[in-house]
């Protein structure tokens, strides 16, 4: 049976899965990040992500689907002698992959963030990209800088008291948010240690907290203004489209999710907000498997969403419809 | 006659001014940025602004008023076998000072801001200084900031057309925005970069661009908000204080005072908006003139605003009242 690789590398982590031709998943590995960072840390990130996936007995043939195709890939299969067939899978493949769907708004919300609105005749329309601070809009980076720009404020007068104020620093090893400030100015408080901080927004969010809420709303607004911003562009407004939620937030967080798909719905009812059951590394490896010529079935994902189970780090948190 | 010099080392610029005791300013020197800056930048910087200031013959005695008492300027007079007589005058004072008040409640919008509350009995209240991105609500870093994304926004289908799209990327040598998003996730595009496009939101707004305009509204609701929080927790709301704009945006854009008189207005009808005629350089010469004795009076700074006419830098360009 033929084995397929499934690589998604973000900002956060790189992510690979290894399933057979039944769905069957077989491996999972998790790297550091693959974005902004130097050479020596993305190797790293690639190599855990791959050996963690393939494991001490790697097979000897394999179909590779890549959401970016680094040349550092190619260059760790040859070295360990496994014949390997490259298929590119970007982000805005993967992603409709893992929902099984070929039109529709996808919204990706991990680390980074975008929209990208693809109408049944194929017209696409990509929006984001701009990074951190300058976009990212609903990202993890947005809710985790949001969360310490709410943390800092708390200590003013008259400030409603948030558990984010205490919540915010320990997950960062610090006494206070103020402990932050400098590091942040200096760039050693970098991308992925900012997203860092969305699960704990996410928590106190979900323990009550109305600052915390505030956060995730005022994110998830940012970034449902850009899916009306794509709706109307093509021409999707109105159409029942499918609204399909990829990466660690939109995926991780069901409450932000909700909060998302609501804020979505508000611009145009007609949507059909769902988040995938599995992530777009999975949906990367549909890519390859549709390309050798596989056919990928709601079944075929079904059975992945449950052999999945045996890899935590593999599950997403969020609903599936 | 004795000589006064003030010094304020600022996050784009070190202003540094050289008066007598009658208020004629003898000498204005402008450097480069001292705040998150290389050892070697701000060595530069000093030496600029106070070599522009004194000229190529300098005093051989005089007394200096320096907002921030970097261990630098002792060195530079020692150097010179120039006996200065040190004061140390914060941010805060050399506001104060200029502005001829000592209560009220005090706004730096220069390339960082922040927010003082002064009571009639000296009770003190200071908000901000978290820097850029966490903080500096209202500053010429967010000004800068907010007209960048809106110059990357205006790509998008169904954006609002804006002259910022080209008046943006060519403040800064660029064709297009986007070729400012790499340079700005690699910190190549630092701090003072970000503040130097203030000017240029200025510009488009007060050319009635409705984009520009909306960029200096939100940055100024921003910084009014903080205002409002520092009102509250002095109990200074209603008490008809001084409202004192200082620093580069405030002193130097009407438009964007106006703006913020108005929001903190809307907050506290009784405060009365003022901005000193003078930069907060002047402000820390009065501080140093009035620790060694002799009288600050509206009349010297009558002198003051008249005679630094001639050093075209030094004069603010915002309404005085």
């Amino acid at each position: 049976m033929r084995l397929f690789l499934g690589l998604d590398p973000g900002g956060s982590k790189v992510d690979a899965v290894l399933m057979d031709e039944s769905g069957v998943v077989r491996g999972w590995g998790v790297g550091g990040p693959a974005n902004y960072n130097s050479a020596e840390v993305v190797a790293q990130s690639y190599e855990d992500a791959l050996s963690g996936a393939l494991g001490p007995s790697p097979p000897s043939e394999l179909w590779v689907g890549a959401v970016f195709m680094s040349q550092r890939v190619p260059e760790w299969f040859q070295a360990r002698g496994i014949v390997a067939h490259f298929h590119h899978a970007n982000e805005v493949e993967a992603g409709f992959s893992a929902a099984l769907e070929d039109w529709g708004v996808l919204v990706l919300a991990g680390t980074g963030s975008f929209v990208h609105a693809r109408t049944r005749d194929g017209q696409d329309l990509h929006l984001g990209g701009f990074g951190p601070v300058l976009g990212d809009e609903g990202s993890a980076y947005d809710v985790g800088l949001r969360g310490l720009r709410a943390a800092l404020r708390s200590a003013w007068p008259g400030a409603r008291p948030t558990a984010l104020a205490r919540a915010i620093p320990a997950a960062l090893g610090r006494e206070s948010a103020w402990e932050l400030v400098w590091p942040f100015q200096m760039h050693q408080l970098g991308r992925r240690d900012v997203a860092s901080l969305a699960p704990t927004v996410d928590e106190q969010a979900r323990a009550g907290d109305a600052v915390a809420l505030a956060v995730l709303q005022e994110a998830a607004v940012g970034l449902a203004e850009i899916i009306g911003v794509a709706l109307d562009a093509v021409g999707l407004r109105g159409a029942g489209c499918p609204l399909i939620g990829t990466g660690g937030l939109a995926q991780g967080s069901p409450l932000y999710w909700s909060m998302l798909a609501a804020e979505a719905l508000r611009i145009d009812a007609t949507l059909r907000p769902l988040v995938p059951p599995v992530r777009p590394a999975v949906g990367a490896a549909f890519c390859a498997m549709r390309a050798a010529g596989a056919l990928v079935t709601p079944e075929l994902r079904d059975r992945v969403v449950e052999t999945q189970r045996a890899f935590s780090r593999a599950v997403v948190a969020a609903p599936t419809a």
